[in-house]
């Protein structure tokens, strides 16, 4: 992703955190120590801000996790409600994670916190709360026509219900498993018997990824070029504004299909065949129509022909198929690989992750485009599919969900 | 892990690797480009040596992947031998795996890749290939007495056929889970019909894991305190020297216990349990003998008494259980966390990694010990077992196993 503000500093989270808790000797000292003690000391080191002390900002009018560059790994975790839920259910619920989660991201371990040590790691720790149609009704209010599963997609689709749906979701990303992990674990605990983990997804990222060095899936493809803009001009694109509920204004969308890429058959393509599947060249994402070696950010040229008269991006290309066809055909994507693969066969593909204000009208034709003849479709099957409405930020003083059950 | 030569040295891999490769433009091309050139295209940026470049060397009298600084992800890939093998299916394997081995870490796809993008960034990427019973056989070669099942510890082993055994390993660990994931593809894929995955179990360490920062596993413990001395002192502890097998010479053995930890259940125990089981403090790894905070370095004291006279490291205490109680008894930890938790129940634990010169003498007896008696057995269970002959090193124009099957 590239041209986005970027909202990383480095704080001294784990040491404030591990300040806040009885019992943890050497940080606590550490802070107080001179030079000379901690040159005596090799154990104070480990207290000391490093690079997995970097933190983001939990507060503000929309959550984190969406626009800021993708951390390396994830977990994508969908919970039920129980079925006597009520709106004070739901409330707790979210002022329990309200409170979990500001304190995980800035490298404080929450309230019931066993592991606080590994809570002093936030690591670039995002989680951002969704919630799908039931929940919605739970809370008695009105949700947006979009918040459904999607259409399906029958030359495609071999969903799994295991992978779908769900009542609440948390997008759990850091650049650490071992964070990802323990707030995963925090918040599901959280919860207590009011809500039961439905499905869990994880995926990773390439952990040495910048602007300059994109993402490459497991297809070896150069992904996430083309994107809407996250630094305003788009913005109506991506959240929710004023004709969507009040209770959502400044939340968003998530499309999460799990899809899953056939890398043994992929691996019988030759890489002529692959490059023309999706209109771009493998070893720096150049689309067809540029100059190989002009790398990713060049724009394609859909109308361009060869020598023959034939259009150089095909017409089944992944690229020709996904282009926007109208102004509002835009989403925002942030996937993450996954390779579940225990035997020969492989069994891997993308957490493909999807933000935008209304996914029937920004998300659905571009995937029916897809659906409806892309090359790509021979190595990839959509096999779970889940809408959830992301919750606008927590202001100060707010919890999640504010506006939705109070 | 403290105190060890690194052998980590950065090269132009992905460059050299590259340029190999048919059709790999950009980067070709970026090679022979001026700073002019490389200022006004963004795109070249991507085929420069980044962190993710740096590589390990493959070449030596013993395999890389044991004694340098463990890396943060890792698989453990066991394959069957097809039935129908003979010592020259085997040499087989081993001469491509030993090619391909030697391409991938230093950043070169290998011949058949169709990926060579993802092949650029071994990311200190090590491959260590250990045998199985069978496959020594297969050679027609004599195995070591140890080079079987470990016996039974009926108090505590829960093991499951899916996560033991197996003829042939292969240990892949790199800085990023792609270039994993790449290399067991390729891997795994090389062997054709001749070899079978039994199991693979995925695991990961700390990103910002240093010897300063020790790697936390899941309890949130200090783990890999008390190691042999992998910079000569302990090294016929962990080599096979002249007394074993003339084809395994500077090899050496890996135990791979599946060990699931119950997360669940350790949530409910105080943190004073929780040290006391172990013998050590959460906070900073300190031995219960040493003042609070002084670290994990600190040598423990396991005769100190408290003030009743009662041992201050518990007699059941995980360190008095597995501390050598003979000068052999030491070996190589080099653990992976492991959380496939797909619901509210934790299914986590640690793939832990153990290399000696022999486990029935050297890791047998502590295991004894601690399955007899070990505080930390009310919340882990062994759940996998497997016991391989790391093989020799490859020096310059041998394969892996040379002496095995040559
Ligand atoms: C496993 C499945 C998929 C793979 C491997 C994949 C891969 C790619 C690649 C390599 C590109 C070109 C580089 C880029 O702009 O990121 C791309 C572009 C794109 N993809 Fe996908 N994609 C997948 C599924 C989807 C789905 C399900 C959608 C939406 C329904 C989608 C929407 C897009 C869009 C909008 C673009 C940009 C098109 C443009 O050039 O305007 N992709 N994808
Ligand atoms: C999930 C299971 C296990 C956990 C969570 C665990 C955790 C720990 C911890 C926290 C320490 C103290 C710090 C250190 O020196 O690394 C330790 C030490 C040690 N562990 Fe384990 N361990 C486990 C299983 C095992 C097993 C199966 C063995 C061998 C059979 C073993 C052998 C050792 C040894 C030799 C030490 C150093 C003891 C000393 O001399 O102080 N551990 N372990």
């Amino acid at each position: 992703m590239t041209g986005q503000p970027s909202r990383r500093h480095t704080i001294a989270a784990g040491l404030a955190g591990l300040a806040a808790v009885g019992g943890v000797g050497a940080c606590t000292r550490a802070l107080g120590d001179s030079d000379a003690d901690k040159a005596a000391n090799p154990a104070l080191e480990m207290c000391l801000p490093g690079p997995e002390h970097t933190a983001r900002e939990f507060r503000g009018p929309r959550q984190a996790g969406i626009i800021e560059d993708p951390q390396s790994h994830g977990a994508f975790v969908a919970l039920d409600l129980a079925t006597t839920a009520t709106r004070d259910t739901l409330r707790r619920i979210l002022k329990v994670w309200t409170d979990d989660i500001e304190r995980l991201m800035s490298g404080r371990p929450s309230l019931t916190d066993q592991e606080p040590e590994l809570a002093a790691s936030p690591a670039n720790l995002t989680v951002t709360v969704g919630v799908g149609p039931r929940t919605v009704a739970v809370a008695g209010a009105t949700a947006p026509a979009w918040l459904a599963p999607l259409p399906a997609f029958p030359s495609i689709d071999r969903l799994e219900p295991r992978w779908s749906g769900g009542d609440l979701l948390l997008q759990i990303t850091a650049d650490s498993p071992t964070t990802v992990h323990h707030a995963q674990r925090r918040l599901v605990s959280g919860t207590g018997d009011l809500a039961a983990v439905r499905w869990v997804q994880r995926g990773f990222r390439d952990p040495f990824e910048t602007a300059k060095r994109p993402m490459r899936n497991l297809f070896g493809q150069v992904d996430g070029t083309v994107q809407p803009r996250t630094d305003g001009p788009d913005d109506a694109r991506l959240w929710v504004g004023a004709d969507g509920p009040e209770w959502l204004r400044d939340g968003s969308a998530l499309v999460l299909r799990r899809i899953r890429m056939n890398l043994d058959t992929w691996d019988e393509a030759d890489r002529g065949t692959r490059e023309n599947a999706v209109g771009r060249r493998l070893p720096d994402g150049s689309p067809l129509t540029a100059k190989a070696g002009s790398g990713p950010d060049v724009p394609s040229d859909l109308s361009a022909t060869n020598s023959l008269g034939f259009p150089t991006i095909h017409e089944g290309a992944h690229i020709r198929r996904a282009a926007a066809t109208a102004a509002h055909e835009v989403f925002l994507r942030r996937p993450y690989s996954y390779d579940d693969s225990v035997g020969s066969t492989s069994d891997a593909g993308l957490l493909f992750a999807a933000y935008c204000a209304d996914p029937v009208r920004q998300f659905v034709p571009v995937q029916q485009r897809i659906a409806d003849g892309d090359l790509l479709n021979t190595w990839i099957t959509p096999v779970g599919s889940a809408v959830f409405a992301i919750l606008p930020g927590a202001r100060d003083g707010e919890i999640l969900g504010q506006a939705l059950v109070t």
